[in-house]
């Protein structure tokens, strides 16, 4: 259960209106790592969460976070949309061939359908997708994407930020950047936690078996490419971060297999193939080709 | 320019048909982590990456190999939809109650929109999309993504590995599993790499000038919420990872603005307002409430 | 900024797991219209009101209540899936030919993707949308939108109601639909209040200065089939609802125009055409044809 | 069986070309709201209706109208890109900086993927989707839905009307509008219809049996937030418009449950738990943790 | 405009419900390659199209026969859902284990969401997409397209014919596909008849100037791999179907450029660079590095 | 097993940036018919094709080819953003009217999301998707469909070419233009090849079984508009390109069926009906409406 206060966890006032950057703020808001993502992504990671204590209230009280981040993006957006034009073009543009210019660059959806507000978009207009929120349930591989989100979306801030020079605008990515840093420190440190408490540590998922025969595999870096200064990192050479093993570098791997066979073709299907190649007609009250779930099965039921 | 050779980087070959466990195995190929993801997502940041050398070698090379895995998935679905059933339910079950039981699970699409082959999709049948990939241009919030990709695809792996007995398939998945496992120590050792060569560091992006005025919401755990255990873990007390500041705990965090004031309404767009918030109408040849761009403009003109 | 409670609104939890069921239950959490949407519509309807109060008050709260409804619905999937079989379907299957076939009906993404917890995404496992969401400002076109989506909704989980009985399962949507009835006489109610203040009316938008040349379009059925017996209902004759007008009902409606005259091609657009139908060529230096922007902004300079 | 006429509803012809305003229109065309949406939406009501006569000669008749809006709106697209710049941008603006400043908001899929027509997708080249559209079978809830597009459409389409002032477009928005008018009453006066026929009323659907343990919830506004200006509506207090409660309005509604404690943790799915949350891993030849699924089965069977 | 009749182009009645195979048929309906992307199709290309007459004709009526084939399949599906369960799984499985076998595999939402109606998606449930049409302008490109469609499309539907055995099905399945055949071989006869009528050829477009530098590359078979078998077919010598040149292949076609040099990068954007790879700060006031594009501008204006 | 040079295949490098045209050139990288979708349909073609041999390597090898189409393509739109404003719209306007005039038409999420890079977009910045590929493994219709891929690519790439006056942009399009020309005779060649090796002919799937009833509909024009020139074509009369039948042109083709009766409507599901058409109530432990499964079961089971 939530509650809702009415003020902001930080002011979304831009000096004046900006249309054009009102649309490049909805990245932000909207885009694959802006603040819906990492709210929804946070909520959903603590919903699934199967241990109570500090991780899981860890993960919602972020989650509820970001929310206000939603709402203060969301805000601003509105207020840089102030005045936007909402007429013809000629008109907006006036006897000011330098306001014109920059009529362009706006998003007429934030007029046309929004009538002024944000959209859930990101800044090509793109809506919001479930898909951008990972919560696999384990918390290494959960709060690694954390990080990564946080990164991101400082990026995406920072250039943003760089984008503008209203101050109020500037006031407000600012502290939206000083949030990311905590997050991005905040993951990394609940990283070491994890490590620390012995629940999980790489290369995760830590708890399935370790496969003997794959070793060499599993600490080689395969170059199939022209491109052999891959060698030169640590990446190639020395101790793997896991600590249990050592990089190799290989050079011009190749396949380990002839060209593979094509199965056969099933002639209900109509893919062109010879004969030759096609699986025989299914008799009908005959089992079909999948007659191998069928031995499965009766294996597992005697 | 890429040369291709007919062998598979690694066999992938089932033991018998399987047509359910095609269809889960789909989330391999064409899912958010899905080896398609990773392979587009090395390649672009390659081809975005402005530093010849050992990083963009990395890069496209593993990339490169990333292709062979979705080579090597593909083929793999295809045998394993040898023989599926492409007649009447009825049909299909035959005399075998059990057969027939897992005729519920196949994934249609497979047989009559391509044939017998993989799709380009998920596991839920959702296509693949370009908004899985990012490549940033800054090598560490990228790689940093591409260990996120590489632990959340392990972890999708070795639970698809579970879910099944086929030796053919197992084999293949260990393989997987352990490039997996290099994948993820080579990202994080890249990440050191970066660090070490003076490049980046945490906090990203390290060249964005550090906002004195916002240091304590750089380091400070806000909770909003009744989930106070949050207070118990390194991320609220102690030295952040970045070198650069203390964490600390605040609890009961408040909103720091009055309800924010909504904007004008422009009476064009028929937002529901009352009078008084409704902007003045503008007059033709007048210039629109978007005036501030144009002071902006002049300002720089001048 | 928000506060999150520990508890839920409401109890959630099933009697006994079922995975398929959990599977449905998507449906309620990130279908179009599942709690998801309406939380996300309401927010944003109030983070784009223009007028403090009441309206605004109502928008807000009801929004921050259905978070508390995704929350419910992603704590019950979770509690759905467990012990959900995440081995091989013919170990799953054990020696119960019943129990495998109900194994079929699962969404095999919520193990492999989210390892046993709810996914952002419908009961066909596609992705949750931005696009799904309206708030256009105009507040009696988006209390109706609302009141829709609490109808769709509400009928949704009626339907998921009569698949399962379940006793926990019945009892937290029994509330659920409590509480959709009470949000569709709210926003029924809302509607009323709108007119009732005078803020807007039926045909929203009223703001909009009425075209007295369409006056007979705007009260006219135009029959275009052979589906006659649309004359019989009370939108065929008498007064309409914004009682401005008397609908009328019109047989054969017929095309006003002539086929339309197909535009000129352009040559460097290679559509095909006849030599007559294609535009000449634009010479360099000289204003394409376009030229009727010129024209009006011209007009507007002046 | 539908039959197609080569004239138009009404003239789609503008005085002059505007490839500007082509890109806004989109979002009549394909937009959510937009002609294709409400053509779908009424068809597919129309051949899910169960009832034969007034209500579904109606849906499908006005269902075919929208195709002749959808081609409308196809055909002025098309025309108002005539002469619309097909070359270089520096060759565009010719000497003429007012013309250059409109170029950057045409939409470049316009020329490059349609060569100067219609796409089939909204103002931010969002492709049109299946999703859009609701048929539910219900027809309450569907006209409902009906009246909301419907809604929506025309406070876009009076948007744009405000956007252009050529004297052709303008012509046809206003016929537009007018049917949009037409159309909002026409759904309203079925939703009364559907009451005077006993066929079905608010709260919808009225058939679900009525659960006595959740009247007051049913009828209950909860507030969970500072928004309390939520009381004053006549949503608050008084009758409810479905004549069956009485509204109240309750303040700070508190979680009713403890923290939901998560579900076991599969050790197959490597979710991050402690050992004791962990569930027993399933030995093979026993039935799985479904069982409750097997025993619901075994119920049906005796 | 449309008008439309009552009754279908063909009987489409299944002898038996059958809601599994109702899953399976929403692939004819709103798939890639279902019967709403060949109507849209068609009816955008008819629009979009410059020359009156004859093939305008063609496209425009074939697109409204392609409706009837959307209401056919629609109203198909809704029949064979009559009667699937919308209980729990438990009781639709009944005392019989054959039964409870095929539930898994029916698609939920047609329950849910329609109601036992078609969705507009295909048989994953992913919803149809405005970007499966294609409408170009180039007749000959867009009728190719147009009997690939209907290639795809029959195949599809000759699948799912396989996959059923209700003589009601069938029946209409058969109708289908003759009409399928019918408009494979009427886009390739209308392809001949751009050719008769001079008004394109292959290459298409076929009023782009040659250019004839690069004739090489435009017959030349590029060998990047093993696969050298691709040296045996006629597309490797001989002349080539557009009558202009002589088809050559060339073995082990290697880079024409060495590695290619990195972009300066912004320091603004925060990509990861050597210090020198990075461009100059801009300095206010002073015009920024697309000042090509300026270059550009001047040149045309002089 | 793909091995990657560092070479491309050919020269990708602008004579200057032009930030507005790598937004336009997105359509030949991520679009529908750009260079990602090609590349993946042919090695996805290749992957599920049946046969060994010269079809199979032309597939993959071309399939090959087309990666370092797309790496082209990315190289150059990374070097076209060099330089692209990344400041605030005034300042990169600087004193230059003309140059603000363009920065309306640029991308920003280049800017924002990919730091100066190419995006896996079209554009209009909708994402790429992995439904616009097909594989359907009949080989005729997918090279038909590849044939049509090459043919709307090449419209686009000469439209674009028609956008740009910079000579290194124009030089790599006539490149891509040249290698579109071979593709397109390359796949048309192809399609003969299949017809001479016997292995496929129009209408596909030449291996269905004729159904001697519906021949009239397999050469039947049915008319259904008033657009009666379609009776002017080849496609209305004459030998049909299969040469297995005579094309006819009907009028007037009206519905053979009475209005379709709707289905039983389930009462559980609440769709709105009079109480005759609903179903009875399915009594529990009473085999439900699906019960002609079970009939169909039964009757292969004997």
């Amino acid at each position: 259960v939530f509650f809702k206060y009415k003020g902001l966890q930080f002011e979304a006032k831009p000096t004046a209106p900006d249309a054009v950057y009102a649309a490049k703020l909805q990245e932000l808001l909207g885009g694959a790592y802006g603040e819906m993502t990492v709210a929804m992504q946070y909520l959903f990671q603590g919903w699934n969460c199967r241990m109570p204590g500090k991780y899981k209230d860890l993960i919602l009280d972020v989650g509820t976070e970001e929310l206000a981040h939603v709402e203060m993006i969301s805000i601003m957006i509105a207020r840089l949309l102030e005045g936007a034009p909402a007429e013809t073009t000629a008109k907006a543009c006036g006897g000011n061939p330098i306001l014109a210019a920059v009529v362009g660059g706006m998003n007429p959806a934030q007029a046309i359908v929004s009538g002024g507000g944000p959209l859930l978009a990101d800044s090509s207009g793109q809506a919001w997708s479930g898909k951008y929120i990972i919560a696999s349930g384990n918390l290494f591989a959960d709060f690694h994407a954390n990080a990564t989100a946080e990164m991101q979306g400082i990026i995406q801030a920072t250039r943003l930020y760089n984008m503008t020079d209203d101050p109020g605008v500037r006031e407000m990515l600012q502290f939206n950047i000083a949030r990311d840093t905590m997050h991005q420190n905040m993951w990394l440190a609940a990283l070491e936690e994890l490590k620390n408490d012995g629940l999980e540590n790489i290369p995760v998922p830590s708890q399935h078996p370790f496969d003997e025969r794959n070793v060499a595999h599993a600490y080689e870096f395969q170059n199939m490419s022209e491109h052999v200064d891959s060698a030169l990192g640590q990446w190639a050479s020395g101790p793997a971060p896991d600590g249990k093993g050592q990089f190799t570098w290989v050079q011009n791997v190749q396949p380990t297999t002839a060209e593979p066979a094509p199965p056969l073709s099933d002639p209900m299907l109509y893919a062109t193939a010879p004969a030759a190649a096609k699986g025989p007609a299914v008799e009908p009250g005959k089992a079909p080709a999948t007659g191998s779930l069928v031995e499965k099965v009766k294996e597992a039921l005697s």
